[in-house]
């Protein structure tokens, strides 16, 4: 079993993302101690902006310049490593309303036709089958009870959007809203992702007991 | 009367974006010739990703090192340029279901409370009010005839609730959809794109004249 562990927050070991996606890690690890895990840290080792180079993965030459074929040789590490992995965790703050602009980079990376989706006669088809997500979420503010909240936030209703695009049916949302509001708001934000958490984990163990 | 011309598909002479807020900037200077032209161009000035040290802009400190020093000038200077636009367009392709990531940390540089925004006890209130953004979008596809296609783009409305949250009120919308699906529909979607461009120029003259 492979995990890939992705962070994308700016904010180092303030983060409530990276410590809710390590939280995930360890519970995951503890369930299933002979895990492979594998690391992203978006923040640390930061991925260029998708560039006219990176169109290299959809529009080949013949010829490809040095800054071409290094972008493609980092298109098909991310996308490879990303598909490799059984269950892959997603650290993502809201950030402006949005996710990070370095996890939308590392995103562009993993859009390949032939790799993660392909075009059908009948429309796109997500390849990416069989995986788990779990989009670890943190908000300043609470965003999901109410209908502004919602048609606001470009995080969850994005990371949904370009996974099952991707062919992933399986998106578990860990979410910490509220941190930025005070202490027992921010206590109570982590207290909803980490019972979150555990029912992820559980779960999976539950669904792969029965199959 | 100062405008700002945005850019940032990866595409260059190729892209339906950049042809499209070109059109809008010559047909406006038709209108205006007295308009001072700022222009942006985010592919080909990329921002860095807005990091750890583009935090200096949240969280002030006494001392800024040498890379949170450059990251506040840069900041300032673009928020500025976009305060002092009476009429700001922006070209924002859709690149997988979202804004380019050069945009995004564009974006990340406006949001500074106290110029764009502020907090008040009724909650975050708009202040760059009195400005006309004129959003053009291109979609390689067709998104805006189905509910699916309008769920799953996050270019619009992404850019109408980050606008929207800077107060500004008067946002229209130049979009080319289904540029990908051959010569016909791209003709199409030109055609479209440079009538509502028409509709934006003359709407905003009679608008002042009204005034």
């Amino acid at each position: 079993m492979k995990l890939l562990h992705v962070d994308s927050s700016i904010n180092g070991a303030a983060s409530v993302t990276r410590q809710l996606t390590q939280a995930f890690v360890d519970q995951w690890l503890s369930a299933h101690p002979d895990t492979e895990v594998e690391r992203l840290d978006l923040a640390a080792e930061t991925l260029p902006h998708f560039s006219a180079d990176s169109m290299i993965i959809r529009r080949p030459v013949t010829e490809p310049s040095d800054a071409q074929a290094r972008e493609a040789a980092l298109a098909e590490q991310l996308v490879n490593q990303f598909l490799a992995a059984d269950v892959v965790v997603v650290g993502a703050p809201l950030y402006n309303f949005s996710i990070p602009s370095q996890l939308k980079a590392w995103i562009d990376r993993l859009a390949q036709a032939g790799k993660t989706f392909r075009y059908t006669e009948k429309g796109p088809e997500g390849l990416a089958t069989g995986k788990t997500v779990i989009a670890v979420m943190s908000r300043g503010g609470i965003y999901s009870n109410s209908d502004i909240g919602q048609a606001m936030e470009h995080q969850e209703s994005y990371l949904k959007t370009i996974f099952g695009f991707f062919g992933i049916t399986d998106v578990r949302v860990v979410l910490a809203e509220g941190a930025d509001l005070g202490g027992e708001s921010r206590a109570k934000a982590f207290k909803a992702a980490e019972a979150a958490i555990q029912a992820a984990v559980e779960s999976y163990d539950e669904a792969e007991t029965a199959a």
